[in-house]
């Protein structure tokens, strides 16, 4: 737990449980209306929390069984929190796939609507994207929707390189 | 062994791994020049023998001990043999990650050049698909270079669905 203390600055981080990991700060301008921002990559995620984060941003409800297997077997997940005093909220999460050599493919990037417009889906990204590099995936790849190609393409993700398409399976 | 003796009607299936289990026929219509074709799921695969397969192509050479962890690695690895009388040899082969629940992406597509324009590459790719859909995968994707877009078009892959870019990844 001292790692917990260390980031908090408090004796009170009970509500946090054990299994939970802070795996970093957001940098220090992610410091958001007096709360604080961290990251998790624990799979230990209440499937009802993230349910209701998906909610917000107006996905398709997903079988919580599947959701479950997916975050099983993703290579890398990574959770976003708001830490207020001893209170814990998910706000972001985003997940990759990936053969653990050289690609990985980044999924159900989100971030809750109140807390978007702030840099924080960048830092989310960023964070994703130093772990894979650390992990030594040199093709990280994703999927993205038209109206967020821009914010990709700012991180530095490239559309169609080469003139590589992505594509998708439909049946005949 | 009974699986192999009945699908190669010969006695002498001695050259054929214990461990390489043969996953089935391509179709009828694949038996190439006297020669049986057939798919396996095994994941036991003489990485000197894929080397030389990707070489044929023209492939950039990757480390072995990163291409191994990645056959480990990926959800479906599916490689394409032909058989002559013993001989067995690794004329294709294809892999995919995926999150075992919503998606699956396919990499590494390869036909070795003397078994190309017989209609092998469409086979293995049904095959793949027919894989992943019976594990319940929905999102099947790929990254297409340019040259084999219409390939996996003709397939049932779309480019771009809905204006979904691929992206990937690249330091500023």
């Amino acid at each position: 737990m001292g790692f917990w203390k260390s980031l908090f600055s408090t004796s009170d981080t009970t509500t946090a449980p054990k299994s939970m990991e802070a795996d970093g700060l957001a940098s220090p301008g992610m410091v958001v209306e007096n709360s604080r921002i961290f990251f998790s990559t624990d799979r230990d995620i209440d499937l009802y929390e993230l349910e209701e984060l998906c909610d917000a941003v107006g996905w398709s409800r997903r079988p919580l069984r599947k959701v479950k297997k997916a975050i099983q077997h993703s290579f890398l997940v990574v959770s976003m929190w708001e830490q207020r005093g001893a209170q814990r909220r998910l706000i972001g999460f985003s997940r990759a796939t990936s053969d653990h050599a050289f690609n990985a493919t980044i999924w159900d990037v989100v971030v809750h609507p109140d807390f978007q417009g702030k840099g924080l889906g960048k830092a989310l990204m960023r964070h994703m994207i130093k772990k894979l590099r650390s992990e030594d995936i040199s093709n990280i790849t994703l999927f993205a929707d038209p109206h967020v190609v821009d914010f990709y393409r700012g991180l530095g993700f490239m559309s169609d390189p080469e003139g590589i398409k992505g594509m998708f399976w439909y049946p005949d």
